[in-house]
Parts: C-alpha cells; structure tokens; sequence
C-alpha cells in the first residue's frame, strides 16, 4: 500500500525556508501571504489493511520522519500516487 | 486562497534523501518499499479565484519552487489545510 506523508513545521515554529521562499516570491513580483515549507515522503508498506498500514506509518512518524516537537505530520494512503 | 504544492523528484531521478530514509527505516525494523523525499509547501495567495490561483502558483512552481528538469509539482488548492 502506497503511503504518503506530509511533514510540516508546526505553528508557531520557525521556518526560515519558509521565510526565503516567501520573500523570493515577493521579489518575482507574486502576491503571496505566509509561505511555510515541510517534506512530502512517498513510500510503499507490505501491510495491505489500511488502518494497519495507518499505525505503521505513524511509527515510522514518531521515530524518523516527523520531529514531534516541532513537526506535525499528516498520513494519506492509497493505491496510486501521482 | 490556500494552496499546497508537492514537489517531487521525477521518477528515474536519483533521489539520496530518499535512500537513506528508506534504509534507516529498514534499521529500524519496518518494512518499506521505495522511499521518496520531496517538498511540500503552503502558502496564501491573493486571487481568489481557483482558476486565476492555480495559474499563478504554476507560475512560481516554475519560476522558483521546483526544478522542472527533475522534479514535478502537484498544487492543491483550498480554504482550510490542517
């Protein structure tokens, strides 16, 4: 099963990515209000039962992908990611 | 208006970010097929028309938020992301 995963800096948390992208966007000329930037992680688990596959991914969150400190994470599985 | 925009490497596209999640996962005991790592980033543009946003967002998709060589992006648009 397809998983994808979607990292972002909490609110409140500082994100100079974020700050740099939005200021460069400024600069090309784009009307762009707070800009924040996280990581998108694709990855295939073997479980093929959804709310399995959903714990599992939430495993791999709180152990390595996600800092739960300052990141909240957001889990959507499915058959095909484009 | 709220958009979201996933960045990703292009499939065939070596993807080191993505290896290695992939193998400190397998360290870790899960077992994971191919991990990819790109970037998601939201942000808050003027128009609030879907059509008028979307153009314009793939404007900044291709002017600084991806590299169309060897990634491909993907624009959400929407009023609430959580």
């Amino acid at each position: 099963m397809r998983a994808t995963v979607l990292v972002r800096p909490k609110q409140g948390i500082l994100d100079p990515q974020g700050q740099a992208v939005e200021s460069s966007l400024r600069q090309l000329g784009f009307s762009v209000g707070e800009a924040r930037v996280g990581r998108v992680v694709d990855l295939e688990v073997e479980s093929t039962d959804p709310a399995a596959a959903r714990a599992q991914v939430e495993q791999m969150c709180e152990r390595l992908l996600a800092n739960p400190l300052i990141e909240s994470y957001e889990i959507e599985l499915g058959e095909t990611p484009s």
